[in-house]
């Protein structure tokens, strides 16, 4: 099945890439991979913002991490213009903004890796690691970087 | 000398690999690269909690980090069903539990590279970035992700 | 314009890449990548301390990224014998240790990406991620890991 087709039965519609004004890219490609920048979460177009084990629960954190996983389909979309020519989701690096206490970044990152999941099929499951940070840009819940291997 | 024979003789042997019952999966084969998720440090099966700075002395957190580096050598090992074929430790990423005021995550992630460099010999020697994070997945003391080169 | 006449006319000479006593290496090559291992912030040769949001400003911050670009282009420069056969610069993955309340390692990780982009030109930019940490080895303020691609 397309992964564009998957997309339209669940719903989700890709955002266009912010042309960036960064020093940076949204995305390299080397070879047959595709290092996608860590993409904070949004909501609104704005930064998603809080600490989990504070003001956002575990529920919000997935909501967020499952909203970067869209993102990072637009910039994979933009970095190769045919999604269905990534052969694997190769690694997530998953960044929760968590209070001390806060023990369930792997919780949080499964919004982001269920809907990669869903939408590539098995093409979709990944390497991951899942950890807590002290801060994040602009006060954001959760950030994600991701690797991608394509044709 | 063997992999293998080089872990039977420091008295090392590998865990079963616990088939995934979680969302992403223990490594990634792309190219001649194997991606290892991040693996959290466990003693007893169990996770092994705490926070270094706190309740974690750096020895402990470098024996740690040493059982860590044994399960990703497990993970290595599924992977490639011959540790041998691994020509390259290409990187670690260490992810310390830390206290605000801890400041010896390289000591602590001392423990899985003196592990990885004696049982590859010229093969061990690797890039690393080690840092102090905020939390850990179920308030593991250690995490920590790895990069090899495989043939 | 090559890489050397560059940093010449920037004003930026390469310091000696310190031979390693530690377990680990300051860069492995796999394939067409190099993996430049997490290098912390040194000013006059010592770990240049402190926390953004709290003893340092973001302006510091960003020299001390600057800074650390600097020992990592000299890490290149020992990995390949010559910068001009860096492709591009891939990834970098910007860990600033921050106070609970800093919000800005977006802005810290501009240091380095600044002098990267104004060195290679249009193989300078790169994928990046900036995240605020707990603590950084030796109490370093900022630490930064590169990948780079070379032909």
């Amino acid at each position: 099945m397309s992964v564009y087709d998957k997309l339209s039965e669940i719903g989700v519609s890709l955002p266009p890439v912010t042309p960036s004004v960064a020093l940076f890219l949204p995305f390299v490609r080397t070879g047959n991979l595709i290092f996608v920048s860590g993409h904070i979460a949004r909501r609104n177009g704005e930064p998603w913002v809080g600490r989990l084990g504070a003001q956002i629960a575990t529920a919000e954190g997935q909501a967020a991490a499952r909203a970067i996983a869209i993102e990072l389909l637009a910039a994979l979309h933009a970095a190769t213009s045919d999604l269905n020519s990534i052969t694997r989701i190769v690694k997530l690096l998953v960044l929760v903004n968590s209070a001390p206490t806060f023990t369930e970044p792997h919780q949080v990152a499964n919004g982001a890796s269920a809907l990669l999941n869903e939408v590539f099929g098995d093409r979709g499951p990944h390497a991951r690691t899942a950890i807590g940070v002290a801060q994040l840009p602009l006060g954001a819940c959760v950030e994600i970087e991701l690797i991608a291997e394509v044709v």
